[in-house]
């Protein structure tokens, strides 16, 4: 079937491709020429306005939007409005935090659009291992897609599901990738204590090597780190720096409203969030009152 | 080739029968009867004594101890010793404490003994899916015994390896039991947010399956979370309690004597032992100092 | 001077005798009859309308707000404002979230009436020790007021300021909040080390008089906790459950909001959501893990 | 009465002025001839040899060790043995092991010593406003000295104690320090929050002076942090580095040994160890795993 995909970045230039090869047609747009013609160069459709994306489309459309969570995924839909036709599905495919969907969901559907979420995990790998896709939205909306997400998913009937009213696939992911969050610490902190044992000498990289195989702890974040950890043993030349990308925040948001107590995945925001504190105001307190009470030296910066 | 086995409880028989159908040749000892009859009737040796099992084998002997970490393997090795020869192997592929282990290793060698540790990983899914081992010990040792760790890993070349002197791979099985907690605190606090989320109606095994295909999340750990939601999709009839068997409270001593913030894995292993607390003091020392200030009412028993 | 009090409750009724001491006329009101007969008692003005309470205040009046935080707050103010005059101040004195408090003062600064917001801490102990006062909002408002914060403080130079613009009375008293989960919970947590080392019979309420004088963990709620020891040294009878009143989340929804780590404060509200969750979901999701993987038995309920 | 001290640093320097004061006799030892020079002048007696600091004292004696915990405790015993006589009295007044001050004891009864283990609080401040003590040892061995902790103590009968057998004293001040670490966390959380709220333009240094006088929150350890905000308003200067000295890590491995949650006295003693981890490991694992599943950009070193 047709698609019309709006971003062509990492994640939508993948998936386009992936639908091209599973034989459906791509109509994608993207701000960067370069990236448009990446696409018409794969053999898909690359456009360079929006309107030509509409016109590229037969009605009723399905035009999946990929972009940046908030402001950008408003503009994208009040520009597309105007030129779209009742019964035309728009599919918000990114990292939308889940209230802002049921809000876009509330307002489009009166407006005659249909409006669906779809939590998207699988990075870069997606166009060879196939996407997790967790939707939100009305059941004969999802199903009019059912060839779209089968092509996209790593096998037709798994990995990917409609799991509840409009807003469930943004929460679905947003838990997914705050689990995320709490698996990558707990890998990151028991690479670092092995680090730190150096009189045992350990190779890291071996390590993660065997635990790929037979382990508890195997995974795919494991199959990823034994490949870094190939690629870089002492993973010179990085910063400490760690970014979050806002569901993280989210989850932890989430879990205290719903009185859930989740201190994981919380301490892992709160360990990202330290990454990027420089001058820790919190750790000159501590050693000021060290100093205040017990006169105890500080450490001059 | 011939290799002793003493335990044959749910990781020692499951490895005793994954050897067999390798073709070595399994001399097995445990204090139930009822194992060892099965080892029999599986067409292993099966015997009752400790005698019995180093009069099976020939020296030089390689005996794979499978008992509970602590005093047992002590107790194990100091009855075997007597009987065994100089050149003899013994192998402690248990959860012990690496320092435990060094110790062993440091008295058996000059007394003209092999000792290995050898963290084992798969848990009763090894029989099937073979076993991801961290070998500590001489070299030339471990090269003695490779035909016993090939067939026991998931594939020859795959999931074992020799990662550093003695002690070494119980210090990386410690550390992988660590991650282990911490993986799998984060997937819980996940499924808990989800299922305090009422008002989305979600199905968490349907997502556990979902997740299993393509998403960051994926692990071998995931799989069987999947599996027992399917079973048991509201976890009925359990009881929130949660033991733990020792390698995560090392992990969290042996991070702080590194120096190495470990704040996920150490906290959860601080959840586990929450769990376990009934009538919590420390709440109820918060509930009367509430009371003492603000007046705020407390929750008779 | 002359202040209208709204709400007679724990906090309220006893500012209202510690200002008529100071000899300022107050007068009350509460929805409690027996509250306003309290005060009629003890030398004050109660009344049972808040048109009784306006008539009997002077104008350019100042009507102190003491009740719950939400709805509350703007019901009192929305039946005030008909009734008063412009220039009349309304001082909100209790623990709104700092965002509301901004809201309500952009919406009466045009309409002709003051609006300050003042963090008031001290307890039930307040009318003997003197209450702490944060206030946010415009200087000669607050400077206004001064003879009413100088009666409440517990000294007229000490223990009360205005820290800023409209909103960081609340802010500051927000953060004094989480500082107090903090603090509570670092005490509870030793205590209850001591009480579970059995062997060494330690004796808590002596220990906790103790570090009364002289100890670098003296304090005000170590004064309390020693009280309420003395008084049930074993705290029988008392649930482990502890609520929370919004300050404590606040606080740590702002933290990450602001992108500053803070997780002592956030762990000590995620203990508090912890104690009221019965049958943990994530604890028995751990353990039907442990015994997926594991074969590890699980308690049943 | 008598006192021998060796030790004359910031706590023992103070303390022999405190019972001089109080017209106890102090003969006092220190490696540094400038300390017993400050000690003669000051009207004690100073030594330089531990010869001449048990000469000066009639038996029988009582010595008091002010010395760092670990080996100088035990060199300094073993030191004093041969020069002390029958019923001669050791206190350990510093923040010994409480497992080695078990072990000392153990030694020292049956050769025919006494000895004592004082936790001792107050900091450089002591020496005006007097020491917390915690003892622990034979109830007649504390009597004896009463005149010394009386002296020492904020007032005679207040703040101190015999809490328990031998060992007591140093548990009791290990789980103090534990509370400590959990305090100054969380005011220094809350004033780093405090910070980063720019847009309110708080005064840190006014708000510390305001919660001093009748908030929740106000302590001696809030005094202290307000003096040094007033001396120091931006902590200008200071490294975002933090020691601890062990009685924090001891309180957490014992809890943990005691099935004690235990989370924000652990969490304190990680943030500590955070702040001298530089180019985090951790850190920088997460980076480059978001780099391989996510394609997120890294920050270069």
């Amino acid at each position: 079937m047709e698609l019309g995909l709006i971003g062509l970045g990492k994640m939508g230039g993948n998936m386009a491709e992936r639908l091209r090869r599973a034989g459906h047609k791509v109509v994608g747009f993207d701000f960067s020429a370069e990236a448009v013609q990446r696409l018409n160069d794969a053999g898909s459709v690359g456009v360079t306005t929006l309107e030509d994306l509409v016109k590229n489309l037969q009605a009723p459309r399905a035009i999946w939007i990929m972009v940046p969570a908030g402001d950008p995924v408003d503009e994208t839909i009040a520009k597309l409005k105007p030129m779209c036709s009742q019964g035309d599905i728009f599919i918000d495919g990114g990292n939308s935090n889940y209230k802002d969907t049921q809000r876009r969901h509330d307002e489009l559907k009166p407006q005659g659009f249909e409006f669906l979420d779809c939590g998207t995990s699988g990075g870069i790998w997606g166009i060879t291992e196939g996407y997790s896709m967790m939707i939100g939205g009305d059941d004969d909306v999802v199903e009019r897609l059912r060839p779209i997400f089968e092509a996209l998913a790593p096998a037709p009937d798994k990995g990917w599901g409609r799991v509840g009213p409009s807003g469930s696939g943004h929460f679905v992911k947003m838990i997914h990738n705050g689990i995320e969050y709490g698996m990558m610490q707990s890998y990151a902190e028991g690479f670092s204590i092995m680090k730190a044992k150096k009189v045992l000498g350990l190779d890291l990289t071996q390590i993660s090597e065997i635990w790929r195989y037979g382990s508890v702890v195997r995974s795919w974040l494991l199959d990823l780190t034994a490949d870094a950890l190939k690629k870089n043993p002492e993973l010179d030349g990085l910063e400490a720096y760690v970014p979050d990308s806002g569901e993280g925040r989210w989850t932890v948001y989430e879990a205290i409203d719903l009185n859930v107590s989740a201190p994981v995945i919380t301490e892992s925001l709160i360990r990202r969030l330290r990454s990027r504190e420089e001058n820790n105001f919190t750790d000159r307190m501590l050693a000021v009152m060290r100093n205040e009470f017990g006169g105890h030296a500080v450490k001059k910066a």
